[in-house]
């Protein structure tokens, strides 16, 4: 093959990816010539051959242009449609679910029940962007090493101080800041366990405390959790005392899916118990600005003597979701954490965290907690009670005391799979129970997220989930 | 102890560790209750005690201030000061050595020679700024989902196309955005690799490839590298003949610290060698875009056939330090670059990849790169021809083709972090050669960045280093 041949067919198989979209300009003849390091003539001869093709078509005084339109305008675009998460049917372990089942709540216009994040419509974005806006006017340029591991010192004091005001005794040099609470969750685990061990988590769980022992090659013992109370602590003494667990999971305070918050005198006797054996705990604690009641929930820290409390947090779930800053405060195995965070990701970006701080220091966040923690409140009365009158007989709820979703019982026939699939093929999303344990035990339940405003939209579609339900649930029965 | 006692000693401990600072209001007796969930006539008496201990003191209409000023205003602020650096002394590992490093270079006024990282003074942080800005008032808010791994598309069609339009081809679909290069690298060689097996690296090699192999508890085999050519493939082609070896790690564009660019034809033989025995390799090339000669030079990419080069790259080292995007291409191991992205940190931050995005699209990015490759061009000449002038005879530079560092070698008898301990406490910082090598291969070995302006004061710091070396040459002599 010619060689104006070769770069002819290199360009048309970038067009035909989606490289260059229909009309595009792509580079002029000499700058190709340079790009490639061929000669003149032969980007000229190449270029012939593409509009003889009919992929490329010149403009006078313009240059080459895409003429062919072989894929839509953006690459890889339609993974976010509902066909392309309709995909997710034959998928089995539980990373593939979720993130596929993240991907269907990009769909256009899906109504969100499936979603785990919250609506950030209420949230201050517009103050934090202003912060973030003036950061940027203010400093010629961020250099990469200005906020390494742990972090912003200011942000890091203001952390410390919503934690001292709230009566949790923090020490600022514990806390090192992350990409969210994913990687803080996930440092914290490879600090103190080892691919191999096993790790206690709730049944059901949040999901990413199973990536996070995914992840690191752990395996994942599910120990039953009450809806009201949390965690079994009789059943995980057991379980400690049968054989070796190097590491304990858990979210005391509006667990997802379960919306508990674990009482006071557990926390402490759950604490107490993984003390007495040395066995740290990753305590996940993003929801606790969320509360219902008047005052912010206690924390395992708050009970821990022997610094075995990782504490994990993050702004994502009441503040910004986008700025992507969590924290760990991972007691005695700081400095693990601290270079595992180096190693991970070397830094978390300057700006957001400086824009945050910002934000702490001057603009308080409790008066935008205030309101969202009505809203909330609200809006899971509102939801709990539309699942009573919509959804068929045996159906049950948990009863939130904070946070933004809402855990269903369906009728034991139903597989919400197939729930699932039935409702985004009409534009509704749910969270299928499969994704809260490995062992499939919740088949027949749904996370619904009820943090977005309850219009006659979403009434319409919880009603006809309600109708999907019964229906699977009568089909079931027939078979 | 009573509880007004506690809750002052609480409170006390907390200004103490500078979570509170001096002058700084705290929460109003009944905001403090509140929060404590003690009584109004509780918090008065805690007031009252910490007044008479001089940590509060009242203003008439405005409430508690924080008297006392234990510490500095900023949590861990000293962390940065050269007194703080110079605790590397008895570090021996690499990571913490390197986090040492990198940390002295924050120190006030030290000449930069030790950093890793690029003079953003000349990048267009302005431009990309207005577009982050112009995202932030566009979309009401920016959820968590939007860009889901892989990535927001129109970033990953801008990234293809460069590549595309450098005869690098390359398909959209393989790209993942990642938080860097250093969460591009990580994530490559947990997806070919697990714990225990061994990794070759060149020798020096740049030790986020060190890092990567610590983290994932593997074990690195160092190869001969020749400064100009690059990886020794015999050596390696010997080492993979004795046992096995499960991935390789290079960096064959602009090595960091030997600033080689390996030739095409030695590129395409390690390719090939590693293939003949299905053996992956990651390819870090984060300095692809800083080329002195007149081509963007080729990939391991270009000569790919099996899918078994992981590809990976960012913006870091050419055009915004501080956004923190950077992407693998990780051929046939695409599906597991992918998952492992989002267990390890769900997701990189939208704004800055859109904000990217848009730069490249409307901007170019060609200017700025011309500028930027010229000056760095001239710079290195210049910092090589003053190593020659003001270092004593037996010292040898590297000869860079791209990138923005310079590898020097001392006489023998000068160890390295005798240089830098010596150098910081004057103000200057330098790479010490301890950071490139698990072996300590290189301790008369020092890497010098060249990125900055060259100015008198560089200059006098530049020779006040050659006295250094000088005199602890002689007194190694001595001894």
């Amino acid at each position: 093959m010619k060689l104006y041949e070769q770069l002819a067919d290199e360009i048309e198989a970038a067009v035909r990816r989606g490289v260059f979209t229909a009309g595009e300009r792509i580079a002029s003849v000499r700058q190709a010539s340079q790009q490639h390091g061929v000669s003149i003539k032969t980007v000229l001869h190449a270029y012939a051959l593409l509009e003889s093709r009919g992929i490329l078509e010149t403009r006078p005084q313009s240059g080459y242009f895409v003429r062919a339109k072989p894929r839509s305008g953006e690459a890889r675009g339609e993974r976010g449609g509902v066909a392309g998460a309709m995909a997710v049917a034959s998928e089995v372990d539980v990373s593939r679910l979720v993130l596929s089942t993240l991907r269907s709540i990009r769909a256009h216009g899906a109504v969100p029940f499936g979603s785990p994040y919250p609506d950030t419509e209420p949230f201050p974005w517009r103050r934090i962007n202003q912060y973030a806006n003036a950061i940027a006017r203010r400093h010629a340029s961020w250099n990469l090493i200005d906020d390494l591991p742990p972090g912003n010192p200011e942000l890091i004091r203001q952390i410390a101080r919503r934690y001292a005001e709230n009566g949790v005794p923090v020490d600022p040099g514990e806390i090192v800041i992350t990409v969210g609470a994913t990687e803080a969750i996930n440092l914290s685990l490879q600090a103190v366990a080892k691919p191999g061990d096993t790790v206690a988590v709730e049944s059901p769980t949040f999901y990413a405390m199973l990536h996070a022992i995914e992840r690191l090659g752990m395996r994942a013992i599910e120990v039953p959790t009450h809806p009201a109370d949390g965690i079994d602590i009789d059943a995980l003494a057991q379980i400690i005392g049968e054989g070796k667990i190097a590491a304990c999971m858990v979210m005391p305070n509006f667990q997802n899916p379960l919306g508990f918050q674990m009482p006071d005198e557990r926390k402490r006797r759950l604490v107490d118990l993984l003390s007495m054996h040395d066995i740290p705990v990753i305590e996940n604690d993003v929801y606790h600005e969320l509360h219902f009641g008047d005052a912010r929930p206690s924390t395992l820290k708050n009970f821990d003597t022997k610094g075995l409390v990782l504490h994990c947090a993050s702004f994502s779930k009441s503040l910004t979701a986008s700025y992507r800053i969590g924290w760990a405060m991972p007691g005695r195995y700081r400095a693990q954490v601290e270079k595992l965070k180096f190693l991970n990701t070397l830094t978390t970006p300057s700006v957001p965290q400086v824009a945050v701080a910002d934000y702490l220091r001057q603009d308080g966040y409790d008066r935008h907690l205030r309101r969202v923690r009505k809203l909330y409140k609200q809006q899971s009365r509102i939801m709990m009670a539309m699942v009573e009158r919509f959804f068929p007989a045996g159906t049950r709820t948990s009863a939130p005391q904070g946070g933004y979703v809402l855990w269903v019982e369906l009728p034991e026939r139903v597989d919400s799979m197939l729930l699932y699939r039935a409702a985004l093929a009409e534009g509704i999303t749910v969270g299928p129970g499969y994704m809260f344990s490995t062992r499939n035990a919740f088949s027949h339940f749904i996370r619904l997220n009820y943090s977005y405003p309850w219009t006659p939209q979403s009434e319409a579609a919880l009603q006809r989930l309600g109708q999907l339900v019964g229906e699977l649930d009568a089909r079931a029965r027939e078979t």
